[in-house]
């Protein structure tokens, strides 16, 4: 039996279908059924579930962005770094390995080397190494606090998109704005992100840190490319000049851009799609929202 | 009727005796009673006790020193940044002005120009600025989610002492170490901080950070001599020969030594003796453990 924590947000919805889907047998707790810092009653509850796996998909991430974490910060605290201490503690009581669901946004920019940051790199984007945002802050100290729990996986995921049309959907949020700020970021597609996250339990990878983004890197600028060569949306955005005049008008929180390396998952036998193919699929298969 | 929050602990403990022997009505619930991230419940029990004041005392330091933050990192975020936050929020709610217990552990060493740290200097030892301790880390984020709370006084005390041997005390700790780093400090009297943070309520004083420690520093070897003269304790310590031969042999966290200008909170016409002359008054009066 898999407990699913965080079932009903947009990365937890994508577990549960694809949990469904693939007939594993999983339970979601309700978020008021847990205490999130008790880590006994977790354990309780595990047991009584004959638990023999947990994702932690549960996460505070703002609405409608992530500069609302700003605003919340014991909630964002909470959510990001204080449960996945409390999770690791509930596993470790009952002797099960489980996976967290981290974040690339814990990296800014790519390796003085000009390669992308592998999981051996520490975090240049968190509050000991910079002017981080909130929500960057808070999920590197739930990787620290993480930081020797047995048999966890930490899987990060960077930027999500699919080919569902959705307010958190990358492609969505960038067609819905009519000026953007010109980045490169790595990114992940959450059904492959999803996917490998359980391939990593199936083919009993070590445990420890995965960055699971799609391979390679896009700007800003391609996707918007992509977009308009979909037809999906023909627009003309507007670029922010740069991300000064971009913190200084549209943002209150500096923004995590990135480009992480993904050789460890992929050498591992696990395919992730190359990012430009996953965003064609994606664009090409694009279910607008109903 | 005012609200004790940590009633049960070292400071929370000095905060009783002072209320009770002044008469002051408060009530100081038992941690399992309030639910520590839930604001909403918080409110409510402060509005059926008519409460027209809340301390919150409450937090997590680690024992036996603050090197127990280093394996406890999700009791220590919880207990130090995220429970202000929501006890703010609960505050809030009722529109009540509040106190938090800071700490002055935010900083280390001295201002580039010799002075001590004023309360407008950014903490120097935090996530934000350095490989600080996660307990200094913790707290300094504690600081950072009460910025812009209303009615909220943030009072830091810095490493407290009194006339009562007991392993919480400084004087006592200093005494039961045979071997010690020498570093220079400054200090607050816990009586005198606890009457001082009240009076900051009796007077009105504007809602904001105060530094609350004794006027002036000392030294550990300075310290150890007042303990010597007082003939509480005659022993010849033996110390580390730099901060890295101690972090090597003696301790897992880094640790704040700082000094603090208390100018603001003496400037509003409070009185606190001076660091040495507290500490020999302290050792004048010097009460054993049974």
């Amino acid at each position: 039996m898999i407990i699913l924590l965080g079932g009903n947000g947009y990365i937890g919805s994508a577990y549960r279908s694809y949990l469904q889907n693939s007939g594993m047998p999983f339970c979601s707790p309700p978020r008021r059924q847990l205490d999130c810092v008790d880590a006994i009653r977790l354990a309780d509850f595990l047991r009584e579930k004959e638990a023999d796996f947990l994702i932690n998909a549960a996460g505070y991430t703002g609405k409608p962005n992530v500069d609302a974490c700003e605003e919340n910060k014991a909630d964002c605290l909470l959510g990001n770094a204080v449960l996945p201490g409390v999770v690791a503690k509930a596993c470790a009581l009952v002797n099960i390995p489980w996976g967290h669901v981290s974040s690339g946004c814990l990296y800014s920019g790519r390796r003085a080397d000009g390669a992308g940051f592998t999981e051996e790199d520490p975090p240049n984007f968190s509050f000991r190494q910079s002017n981080c945002s909130f929500y960057s802050g808070c999920k590197a100290l739930g990787e620290e606090v993480l930081a020797g729990a047995p048999q966890c996986y930490i899987w990060r995921l960077r930027i999500p998109f699919d080919e569902v049309d959705s307010p958190r959907n990358y492609l969505s949020k960038l067609m819905r704005y009519e000026k953007l700020l010109d980045v490169e970021n790595s990114l992940s597609h959450l059904g492959e992100f999803v996917q490998a996250t359980l391939q990593c339990r199936k083919q009993n990878l070590p445990f420890g840190v995965y960055n699971m983004t799609n391979p390679g890197s896009v700007t800003t600028r391609e996707v918007v490319e992509l977009i308009q060569d979909s037809g999906v949306r023909r627009w003309k955005p507007q670029y922010f000049a740069s991300e000064e005049s971009f913190m200084q008008t549209a943002a209150k929180a500096p923004r995590s851009s990135c480009v992480l390396d993904s050789s460890k998952i992929t050498g591992a036998g696990i395919v992730l799609t190359p990012v430009k193919e996953a965003i064609r699929n994606a664009l090409r298969n694009w279910r607008p929202e109903d």
